[in-house]
């Protein structure tokens, strides 16, 4: 399997968002980014961004920067691949800046949980605006197989239950040959220091699993001997491989 | 029985503290008060302030200002009390600025539930600031009852449950003669806008049920026409009656 990271654009948060309670008033940009990984058993998709003009009209404050060429299908085409072609996808939670490609994968299963799903169409009151990208969703019409734990979606492509970001967040754990397996931490972990001091975010729904979600995604690492893909730093970004360029082989 | 507020100082925190997410980077100084209820079945402390020297040492960011009258000893006098001569004190929960004069009454008995002591004790991770005045407890020393659930404390004064700030947080409904019901929400609202807006603070253990918590003081309140006594706004604060004022007969 060749695992591509998509480069989906930027947002602005506070850093006590990104580690809750520290250096409040902070303002930090991040990367927004998805994964695409095309495996002998079909071409799937780990998040998706965020939609441009959702966030120009929702969350303008989080000061999105997305280029053209920072949109899901560009980025496939410089996989050589498109919207159509994608069999799988799963979001790691259903946050605005998860789903914005969504709603190009037309052929394409989404692979999520029950709970994760009523949770975006039903959210608490403090979840409004990250659940607020509700477009890309149509009952009857999306494509959905529910799966609900941990679950094996292709040869070592496995999704793992990290939740309290969200109700039913996942993580990604990939084993690619040739190379140390790697895991997608989703928003279970923003940046290398929400897992080395163990500080969760300040959004969440639930502060003590969002704890045990990160302790869940070291443990995972060390069992695996895997690397830790967080989801939002941009300095551990700028030093992965971006596509066209790939991990694995 | 008469109702007394007890000014026992200031501190600052962030408006997002308050208002979750709300007005980043925007510091707010509040009122810390405990409430001396003198009734005919004893004499009653709800929340008993922060110990000035336990703040300056660990959290003087939160730029305490506590005049030597403001402590609850001094508080206390002016209404004819001494620490001595109370009977029963309740914490609406356990963190630092709600436990600071607990050690001045060493002749009552503090009412409490297992939950919230034993997080006091072991708190998660990020309640380790809230929770980090504990000198005043003293296993084998401190007299304790151990409550679980709502609880009648004295003809006209009850505890109900209002966990999500922390994990056993209760708030007190006091039904004096001659003046409507009055409910202490302890710190499940600090200002009135968080009953208003139904946004909950910054600093919570369970954000779904501090929701739930702030909806239960509204549905109180309601159901005995009382008036709802928030925990942590100057405004509301300069409002009210102060020892050696009070309220009731």
């Amino acid at each position: 399997m060749k695992i591509h990271l998509l480069d989906l654009g930027s947002l602005v948060i506070d850093r006590s968002d990104v580690l809750w309670h520290i250096d409040v008033g902070t303002p930090v940009r991040f990367p927004v980014y998805g994964v695409y990984i095309d495996h002998p058993e079909g071409k799937l998709i780990f998040d998706t961004g965020y939609d441009l003009e959702h966030v120009k009209a929702v969350l303008p404050f989080e000061l999105p920067e997305q280029t053209q060429q920072q949109t899901l299908p560009e980025q496939l085409k410089l996989c050589g691949t498109t919207p159509d072609e994608i069999d799988f996808y799963v979001n790691s939670h259903f946050h605005f800046d998860h789903v914005g490609g969504n709603k190009h994968l037309t052929n394409a299963t989404l692979i999520t949980s029950k709970l994760e799903l009523r949770s975006l169409l039903v959210p608490e009151p403090f979840e409004r605006l990250g659940y607020s990208d509700v477009a890309w969703y149509q009952r009857g019409v999306t494509k959905v197989r529910f799966v609900e734990g941990d679950y094996e979606l292709a040869k070592g492509l496995t999704l793992f239950t990290t939740p309290g970001h969200t109700i039913a967040h996942v993580s990604l754990l990939a084993e690619p040959e040739g190379r140390k397996p790697m895991i997608f931490a989703g928003d279970a972990a923003y940046t290398q220091e929400t897992l080395d001091r163990e500080i969760i975010g300040g959004f969440h729904l639930d502060a003590v699993k969002s704890i045990e979600a990160i302790r869940r995604i070291k443990e995972m690492a060390r069992r695996h001997d895997a690397e830790i893909f967080v989801s939002h730093e941009m300095e551990a970004w700028e030093r992965w491989k971006h596509a066209p360029d790939f991990y694995g082989a």
